[in-house]
């Protein structure tokens, strides 16, 4: 194709940071952002890469972010709980200060939390597992959103999207990892649905009424549901006590008064909870990641796909041949770093 | 109704724990299956009541679960891991030995992890993560079973039903609290079609070939499918790895490999998780309990139900008037205390 570029990860990273650091962001805010923008392009998992630029810009143009801030980590050294203050600022650089503590902790007392509060959430979780896996540590995070999901026989929003990810580490593979939404389907791809002019699939969503609807445009005025019926509902619910309520931070529907809009990239807490499989399995017969080799071996044998693979044969060649962007996302690029700011409305 | 008798929870306690007794049951484990028994009965979950007593009965004559051993705790101060060996008696009884030391370290470590080991499964999770709430504690609770389930995309039996609860506490209600399988149907609601001659929901199960059916012996010969598609498996295969592999216990094809039959009681590890909302809403603005009720109210405010409503109405009534048995049900608890493991072939 004439019309693509190459790049290497490492000159995609530089110039995400001059984009953020133009629009204001501090050094340790600017890489963290950019390393979860170029992992989301290396693994093609476009819709968490440099599309995201935008409205990172967007939230600190109309000052629901702070990009000059830097973390704080509060120490506790009898604590199992990590705990790391965002101080309003994306929770890219909190997350980073607090993992290596987090998988100290976790490796110490077998099992440790990290909890980030006053940030904004920006992209995917599935970064955040993974870097759990990269220590040979299992673990999951979770986070609210803003209150779009109606809960299960409920008429109205209130739940967030609230995903969920786990990671298991693997030792001569890429980890085991999934990352998903709550909600039946992703609010994006209610507005794809709307853009091409498709009806949604049936259980998607209800209206402002309460009523079940297949129109998107109902549906954006209405709620999403939650998948798997009630028990996604209860799952979304638990991770609006765990991640929002238990550590102090907005629940979706606070986040949601806060901003005012889902413009705006969610403001919130995250709780992350990582477990050394090395401390629990001590003891026992064994060893857990032989083992979870033959469950992963049965589950493809039968010609089910494990979660994030698709991910992963991306990652590879884009470590091979670097990552692909059209001509238009690097003039896009180009045009983010000379505005900053005023690029966007 | 003529037929009913009416009974205490502490008079039906003393006679599920006399059968026990007489079945072989040791004091420790034959106390900790009766209250659970007990609790269901309370709550009109009949399902975990009386009528699981038979297949208690049926696991000890197997000799698939040793009814007269005691549980071990595996003491270890600097860890917030807590460690018990059931050593193949039912889990119950190990469960309410570990329960006051992972209640201790939740506080002493803001979190805390229970692993039960070599134990066979009774009943329910919502008693255990109840036991949890009434520390004042949030936490989950989740299992293996035996591979009835195939993974989303798959055509085989390879994961359980695997249980995932998950317990929050209330300050003046009793605590919000689901469990539920992670396959879209209990097998007994498959059995129960079944009998009835009733096809079943698309989406339930898979035959023996992989393909998706709607008749219940065809699916009893296939595979139950996760709930929320290939979310649900991806949640059903976590509990694998984190309550079976990684706590060096079964996995649901061991333990049906083990056992040989789903007419036994399953046998596996549990993990239990328990948070501190103290020491997590530490130093946070607003008080993490009351600001849980306000999601309640707007749930519950919207017409949705709470998990866990019907239960809890019935335990208020039984509390009040007694729990009521057929006299059907009377007569087969004094068959099962005459004839012990006799009852059962």
């Amino acid at each position: 194709m004439t019309d693509t570029v190459t790049l290497k990860p490492d000159a995609l990273h530089s110039r995400v940071v001059a984009i953020l650091t133009k629009a204001g962001f501090h050094a340790a805010q600017a890489a963290a952002i950019a390393r979860v923008i170029v992992a989301g392009e290396r693994d093609a998992c476009k819709s968490h890469g440099i599309y995201r630029i935008e409205g990172v810009l967007r939230t600190v143009k109309a000052g629901k972010v702070r990009p000059d801030v830097v973390p704080k980590l509060a120490q506790s050294e009898a604590s199992a709980i990590v705990k790391v203050d965002a101080k309003g600022g994306f929770s890219n650089a909190a997350f980073e200060l607090g993992v290596p503590v987090l998988a100290e902790r976790a490796r110490h007392f077998g099992i440790a939390a990290l909890a980030i509060n006053d940030c904004t959430h920006f992209a995917a979780l599935w970064p955040e597992v993974e870097a759990l896996t990269d220590q040979g540590l299992a673990g999951f995070a979770m986070c609210p959103s803003y209150a779009t999901v109606a809960p299960a026989g409920g008429t109205a929003p209130l739940l967030g999207t609230n995903p969920f990810a786990f990671g298991w580490p693997r030792i001569d593979n890429p980890p085991y990892v999934f990352d998903f939404a709550t909600s039946v389907a992703a609010r994006g791809e209610i507005e794809l649905h709307r853009r091409a002019g498709k009806s949604l699939p049936e259980g998607w969503a209800i209206d402002a009424a309460g009523q079940p609807t297949t129109d998107p445009q109902a549906a954006l005025a209405g709620a999403m549901l939650p998948f798997g019926g009630h028990k996604g509902s209860a799952i979304g619910t638990m991770i609006e006590l765990l991640a929002g309520i238990m550590i102090g931070d907005f629940t979706s529907r606070e986040a949601l008064d806060y901003l005012g809009s889902t413009a705006f990239a969610p403001r919130h807490g995250e709780l992350v909870v990582a477990f050394s499989p090395e401390a629990f399995a001590s003891g026992r017969p064994g060893d857990p990641f032989a083992r979870a080799e033959v469950l992963f071996e049965a589950i493809a044998g039968q010609g089910a796909r494990l979660p994030s693979q698709r991910r992963f044969t991306a990652r590879a060649r884009a470590e091979k041949d670097g990552i692909p962007l059209t001509a238009a996302e690097v003039q896009q690029l180009d045009r983010l770093l000379e505005l900053g700011l005023d690029a966007v409305s």
